[in-house]
């Protein structure tokens, strides 16, 4: 398996003022709900905002620190990663979640050259209008990707990608974690990343969104997802992964427009003033 | 001082077969020379490709396994940290240096869809078309920003910033270390970031560049830097690097052009889904 990375980094408006709690064992947790606009092109090629609301969880004596600081509307800035959880539902059936768990967060002070910084959303509430939004991942396929056409003739490919993480646990020991990740793919890139297959190792920048659908039930179904934007396809040596039988890979790199003529600054690296 | 954040992120091509050393004291030491061509706005307002050389060091097990895989011409994935050096030239002039040093090297395949993925350089070195080079850092200014206008009209703005970063030695014990790392950002992100003072904490998502000058001696003289793409202020609780007292400052995002139109797709956070 490939060494895991698991990196979200996150700008955006805190949408209520979070609560401190503390689990049993007197651990103080955190829980924020923060939402932002990215700028993304939409299946019909043209630029547009998206809004994505995610939740982010701050653990031990930063969560004590942090309560006190942040109000409804702050901006925050979030280095955390990945959290996946699993549990049964009221209903019986298995339910999965990702979010994010915060190393970091930090106030940012906000004020757009013009115009307002945030947009009111149908809550009343706000939501900060140029919000960063990435994801960093290392890991491997858990199913081989597929590819199809959206009724508008748009390519999308998902895959599934498992992020092995170690930790050291609080009694010191050696722990391993992992987060299950759904990710899409569009267009040039979406067919670029037909060829991966279970097993394959891949580093993957994108925005964490969210999505939502229908279930058996009939019952409207909420989760999030990694839109990728930038996507490697890793080799780890011999055996690994399963990408040394297949070494003529396609990497699909961000398919956005790029400009035709070349006008290169070729500055050599600084040998001559470097002491080896 | 801010909590130091210092992350690079480099995907580029190896413009040689990297040399596999020790230290005297064992530690094996593996030096690469990483090429690759970024998509950049010009100071014409004009997109172009600009070419990067960085130093990357890996050290360790790591090395010697990727020694044996890491061929001239190989494409590879690079996670790492801004590493900052201090030396006395033979000249006993002081010398600083900023490189990588690599936590993470892995080979990816690459193939772009139409043409070839790389450029010939003129010393004959393949250079990586359609390179990763993202730096992530959170640091304090050491000097207050300093705007001024090209020949051409554009506004630039550059500062210094140290990162200081807390680790464990290998004897366990708490170790600190500082980069400073010089920052340059261009246009609109220039004019927002003039107002920044030292101690201000900031974070900063930009490019590693390659920069020139010649010096007093008439020697050309090479360094890298951080050209910022997007520039956040952090506000660290009262006291903590002087913005408690200016608490309305301009965050200045990347200044990119943007839809004006506004078409966005609300979805809530899925709160009903979840186990709290």
């Amino acid at each position: 398996m490939a060494r895991g990375m698991n990196t979200v980094l996150l700008v955006g408006t805190l949408v209520q003022r979070p609560e401190l709690r503390y689990t049993p064992g007197g651990l103080a947790i955190l829980e924020m709900n923060l939402a932002g606009n990215d700028h993304v092109i939409g299946e019909d090629d043209r630029p547009r905002e998206l809004a994505w609301y995610h939740r982010v969880t701050l653990f031990g004596a930063q969560a004590e620190t942090m309560a006190e600081q942040l109000q409804e509307g702050a901006h925050v800035f979030v280095e955390g990663r990945l959290n996946y959880r699993t549990w049964d539902a009221q209903d019986g059936q298995k339910r999965t979640a990702l979010d994010v768990n915060a190393q970091r967060v930090d106030v940012v002070t906000v004020g757009v050259r013009t115009g307002e910084p945030t947009v009111i959303d149908a809550r009343g509430q706000h939501r900060l209008k140029d919000a960063l939004n990435q994801v960093l991942i290392v890991g491997n396929l858990t199913r081989d990707a597929e590819l199809r056409t959206t009724p508008s003739g748009a390519s999308v490919t998902r895959f599934g990608v498992a992020v092995n993480e170690r930790f050291k646990g609080r009694g010191g020991d050696d722990q391993e974690r992992t987060a299950f990740v759904d990710v899409t793919v569009w267009r040039d890139l979406a067919e670029g990343c037909e060829s991966l297959r279970k097993g394959d190792a891949v580093f993957v920048v994108g925005r964490l969104v969210n999505d939502s659908w229908t279930d058996k039930e009939g019952n409207r179904r909420f989760t999030t997802r990694l839109e990728g934007q930038r996507v490697e396809f890793l080799t780890r040596g011999p055996g690994s992964g399963g990408a040394g039988t297949r070494p003529e890979r396609t990497v699909a790199t961000g398919a956005q427009a790029r400009p035709s003529k070349l006008d290169i600054d070729e500055e050599f690296p600084p040998e001559e003033d470097l002491p080896f």
